[in-house]
């Protein structure tokens, strides 16, 4: 299934993607049972609320009340406000590695332990929302493409074996990130938690649909041009793997959100580097996931 | 005031300190009023809350109701469920950079630019419970007290003039750090982000009743003796000065929790080192704030 959260009349109301693109109002159909009111309730509910979405959403007809074409509704991040900050793992593919260490000078050093830090749920946006280009902060303005997972079930020291189990979907986050800033002090948090620097989705697709990630390419576009793709299978730690690390000692709860690390391809791992400008347009995409897309506007 | 949140009868309820030390249950003098159900809650209502709350605190008498002995009570954390993780700011007195310098072998850099990270909600724990100490995990599990504020009107690139105006007012945390996971990667998150890591409280003490922090003393005791003590006058950068930096397009909320760093004096920087163990009993103080005492436990 892929799940969008969306707004028609008012606040923002959970939807199932249909394969025509249209989208089913869960929250509609549902008669307005919080079960079905966002998508945080509906994995707090468990397994049981999904099979129902996945019933209702099997038996959708194009003209029903509850099926609204996409374009006559404007998607929000499939989870607007987050309850915590959105775990990050950085350093999680080679090339992106190899090309941090050209750019920096450094020897490269392909990690042994993943790299944790956390983006502020101020930083969240949806599909369409824009990027913020403050000129009073950044010269240096960049984006990462990372998949991302949403956890379905909680726990903690959760073997890679039973990881898989632990996870609701997967979505797309953009790692904005202000590379003058992030290298100011030796923490991520302020150069990458800045508002509008996490948008995410544009849906959620359950794990079972998504499959393989070796057939999953996560690409990242600039103006229509290539500038990040690689398959998702190249990640140094799997998903499974940095739940199984994560999950030592922090207790993952349903809903939250976690990034997977970006492939090469930043702005400033380009020869020559080649960083977001007012107007430009970011596009993340991955297979079923589709398409996030957010304008770069300078305030 | 000081605002402190306990349980009587299941759930927490939000309490006012009197001046003997008893508690008044000001959910329960409100008639259950959900305004008054929680810290956040009331900070969320604004000055009439606050006012409210100081005339029931005011009025009240030994032998109320709601007034509780403090004995009678469990206290919690003020905040035991944030809204998003915990901001912290780090290598913010200067003798905890020179010590830090110190037991690392590098030159001492007294920054000019504060240094964020964040912890997130399932590191905090109140007032008495457990700090757990994880054999698997860490040989070198340390301390480090934090005067905390606690943010009463959100906003966005809020001046120094204008901050002392946001602030509600102030508690203790503890900023429990594994050493060796600390320093493992570039980022404090994992290391400083384990469960229990975020000890917070006892009281929340507002703003107006702290007065000049150069008076305050912020203290650390390991089994009685003191291993951190130094006046709050001395953070490299003031309270006002680290909204202001913070907020420079990081929205700021209601409710949020900044920790304001640490002084010298943690295990690391002791000669020879001293981690904490099983059994001992970590102390926070700071004047009207009162202390915050958990216990390690080895699991």
């Amino acid at each position: 299934m892929k799940f969008v959260t969306f707004r028609r009349d008012g606040g923002p109301r959970l939807g199932a993607q249909l394969r025509d693109g249209d989208i089913l109002d869960l929250t509609g159909v549902s008669g307005g049972d919080p079960v079905f009111g966002s998508l945080l309730s509906l994995i707090d509910d468990g397994p049981g609320a999904l099979e129902q979405a996945r019933k209702w959403t099997e038996a959708a007809q194009t003209g029903d009340e509850n099926v609204c074409h996409a374009t006559d509704v404007a998607l929000c991040a499939p989870i607007p406000r987050p309850r915590k900050n959105v775990f990050c793992v950085g350093m999680n593919y080679r090339s992106h590695v190899e090309q941090n260490a050209r750019a920096l000078g450094l020897p490269t050093e392909i990690p042994d332990t993943p790299l944790f830090f956390s983006k502020p749920v101020t930083a969240v946006i949806g599909p369409g929302a824009p990027i913020v280009l403050d000129p009073r902060l950044t010269e240096k303005l960049d984006y990462e493409v990372e998949l991302t997972m949403i956890i379905g079930r909680g726990g903690t020291w959760i073997s890679e074996a039973d990881a898989p189990g632990h996870i609701f979907g997967y979505t797309l986050a953009n790692d904005v990130s202000a590379r003058d800033l992030q290298s100011r002090t030796s923490q991520f948090f302020y150069g990458k938690g800045q508002d509008s620097y996490c948008p995410l989705g544009p849906a959620v697709v359950t794990a079972d649909e998504i499959g393989d990630l070796a057939a999953l390419d996560v690409e990242l576009l600039v103006n229509d041009e290539v500038r990040q793709r690689e398959s998702a299978g190249n990640m140094i730690f799997s998903p499974a793997t940095v739940i199984s690390r994560l999950s030592r000692g922090i207790t993952l709860e349903p809903g939250d959100i976690i990034t997977l690390g970006t492939p090469g391809g930043c702005g400033y791992q380009m020869v020559p580097t080649a960083f977001l400008r007012d107007g430009d347009v970011v596009e993340c995409r991955a297979g079923g996931i589709g398409s996030l897309v957010n304008a770069v506007t300078a305030i």
